[in-house]
């Protein structure tokens, strides 16, 4: 007989939550980009994680975050923006993050989104992404990025979406420098 | 206090299980789809999802099947083939869908995967991708499938990955014109 898979039950790691509640008011791009990459370094040295996390702020504070879990939880599509993005939905009960009520929301992720992520972006109503290693970092540490193209920025940002793309590039490269020296996999 | 978002508990509608249930083996694409479609006609008339579904076929048999979930679980990245694929390697425990040791899989979708899907469809390690609306079906009806392009196919492609669409367009676009009889909402 059949038996389908109906649940999924996805949850950030146990010490996400407390990793986060220490996390002063960040005032601006560069402190909210320094507060995601701990979390991805922290996401590599505690769980085996990929080098990668991203948050959704509201002003200077994190009201979602997420970080990549494809591999612990044998999910391709588990990307820290996945789940940042997932998780702030749930938070405001609601599928669009620009809608009406909401403060404005900025998705902070430790590299330039991927195809997926750029998607998910869109759909979501976020209106500003600032990311920290470049796609070619990431290809240069082994990771694809998928169908990403100079058109792909151009369509997000026709539809009212900012992108900025390499803040604190150097200290975002550095993850992915701690995920080699761990010996993490790519995949 | 920070009450940050962890967990995320997501479950396709009490009615699919039984529904799909009833499919009987599908030889070739044609039959597969048909089934899918009829998932796709299902989500529309019972729960006021959107109209689109997806499914994970071993052979002639569904090992995983998803329908658009964005309005009622008030989630954005609910599309049916996000579903179809994780709930697929959930039932694998496996994060690669060509990984060793699994049968050949292919993915059927109502309609042309978008932008979000493409991407998760690379990261699934799936290699082979049926479509039954088109991109310009699914604009006409009001659905925005983001940037997707032609090198965007092309990059799939290039990396093993068979995409076929069109496959029963007419029904496939029918189903659009159910769900707008309906007054279902467009996002």
């Amino acid at each position: 007989m059949n038996t389908l898979p109906i649940h999924l039950a996805l949850a950030l790691p146990d010490w996400v939550a407390p990793h986060v509640a220490t996390w002063p008011q960040a005032p601006d791009d560069r402190a909210r980009m320094r507060l995601v990459l701990g979390l991805a370094r922290e996401n590599v040295q505690r769980d085996g994680g990929g080098p990668f996390a991203a948050a959704v702020f509201a002003a200077g504070r994190a009201v979602a975050v997420g970080v990549n879990r494809v591999l612990p939880e044998r999910n391709s599509l588990l990307h820290a923006e996945v789940l940042a993005i997932m998780l702030a939905e749930k938070h405001y009960a609601s599928h669009n993050l620009s809608g009406p009520g909401l403060p404005r929301l900025c998705l902070v992720s430790s590299c330039e989104p991927c195809a997926m992520c750029l998607g998910a972006i869109l759909w979501s109503g976020l209106k500003r992404v600032v990311g920290g290693a470049l796609r070619e970092d990431a290809e240069q540490a082994g990771f694809d990025e998928g169908p990403v193209f100079p058109a792909s920025h151009r369509y997000l940002e026709a539809r009212g979406i900012e992108l900025a793309h390499g803040v604190l590039r150097e200290e975002a490269r550095e993850v992915f420098d701690l995920y080699r020296q761990q010996g993490g996999r790519l995949y």
